[in-house]
């Protein structure tokens, strides 16, 4: 039997900037992604979560798609198995939502923000991971299903259990 | 010298739903946005602030224009003089922004919050008009030029300041 | 009675480079839709058919709109009113037609070809004016409604003939 | 060195509707392209050569990308293990171009024939397989770097050629 499953998909969205700190999480998000059995997806970027998360993944067996503004490689990072080169600009953030299953937003600017409410717009299930206070993002509860975690470990099983109820 | 010279364009985003309150608001901005000789640009759709704002701008001499998600005309509303058919769904909210040389941001749901978040990141200035409470808005601030007002004189004043510190 | 009347939007497609005659015969076409009281819509470069176009209406009291690839407006005919700033690139090609009632092709390279295609595509009518040869859009003319025409004036005549038949 | 290295995507365009001889060949192409050791990316909708060619590559342990023109998978070909849902309509075409390295044109309609003129004009190699004449495919020839050829064998030849040349 061939016949094909899709596979899951993360999205993992955040800032084009990280400190040490902030890079870290990235990268175990990334790291506990691919462990999971599931394909991890963001901006493609070379730079901040993006590039964070996708070397997490990849230096642990994973498999990676970057969703690129851009109509060529020049700014995809190299851990990016499957670039997609969309050249439709910040209109790619739809792209990165519809075409994921679960969103992890990690902390991050206004591109970030777009993202959160363009998956609650789409209904889908936004995990809020790291962010400085719940009350910061007191203005998307109401919009959807957002869950607010702390660690690593919480957004995985979160994963799971969205991943469950979904199927 | 028939040369021309682009006119100035004021997008309107907010909810799809509207109440007595907030349809009389978004129609006075349409109004006023008419009769001060710029051209209305919103989502295009018949209903909630869309809806309103094109009607306020055409029973007042204006020019409206309809960026709309759609690839067919059936839910377009019957105040947008120019619809924009583009086919990319909720991709299209980009396109509102980038267009705009101001935004005006009403109340309204996750949509709405994805436009001043791409507004933002874009540069562009938004002005957010008849929303609750200053403090909902408190992560958007951080992200950009966000003006918070309280009524539609208020925001006429505010779009002239900022087309004047722009021109 | 304010109700509205959506306008009707002629676009027109074509190459980014002109000589002479090509270029006199998109200013006469642009005259000829302004004239007619139509919208012109076109791609909004400040190059080829779309300058000469757009500048045919402007200069005989039309209103033209540009959906142009850019998200700025660094490369804006002076002749377009309405900038629509897509920032989606060459996919912009796709509101170019969704956008039109009737399309009409100048001569033009890939980008023109895929506008012709994305219009048959769409179901939309396509007018054809100063090709060569019929002959060489042959491939084209089993995908739907393709006109061939000569002048300038056989294609305000067929686009009202068109519609004519569509309202 | 877990250093990562993009994988080759060789884009299959081609008709919604297939006949048993070119369901044959588009599942052929599949096949050869999975054998190759390239990912197979098309417009991953469940009929025609995109049907045909991702359940080709499947059967043969290939790895397939569809990039939808949808925002959900209701129209999604089961032989496609990565399904992109941009939501963004036709204009998606141009996704399908810019992400991959050749194109492959097999017989189809105005989308495919969008989709050849996209390519060209995105100075995107195109190899046409199995079309009836060389000479209707002629105005495209001027546009950019087509090669017209009858065969799978002769198609992947083609392929390790560009590559070569490409690297």
């Amino acid at each position: 039997m061939n016949k094909n499953h899709p596979k899951t998909i993360i999205g993992v969205m955040g800032g084009g900037d990280t400190n040490d700190e902030s890079y870290r999480i990235a990268y175990e998000l990334g790291q506990k992604i691919a462990k999971s059995g599931w394909l991890l997806l963001n901006g493609g970027r070379n730079c901040g979560v993006m590039e964070a998360s996708a070397r997490g993944a990849k230096e642990n067996g994973g498999l990676t798609i970057g969703i690129l503004p851009d109509s060529h490689t020049g700014q995809t990072s190299q851990w990016i198995d499957i670039p997609i080169l969309t050249g439709i600009g910040i209109a790619r953030n739809a792209i990165n939502i519809l075409s994921s299953h679960v969103i992890v937003a990690c902390p991050g600017g206004a591109g970030t923000l777009s993202e959160i409410a363009m998956a609650l717009k789409s209904n889908r299930k936004v995990i809020a991971l790291g962010w400085p206070s719940k009350n910061s993002l007191d203005i998307f509860f109401k919009c959807g299903q957002l869950y607010f975690v702390s660690t690593v470990e919480e957004t995985i099983e979160q994963i799971k259990l969205i991943l469950e109820t979904n199927s």
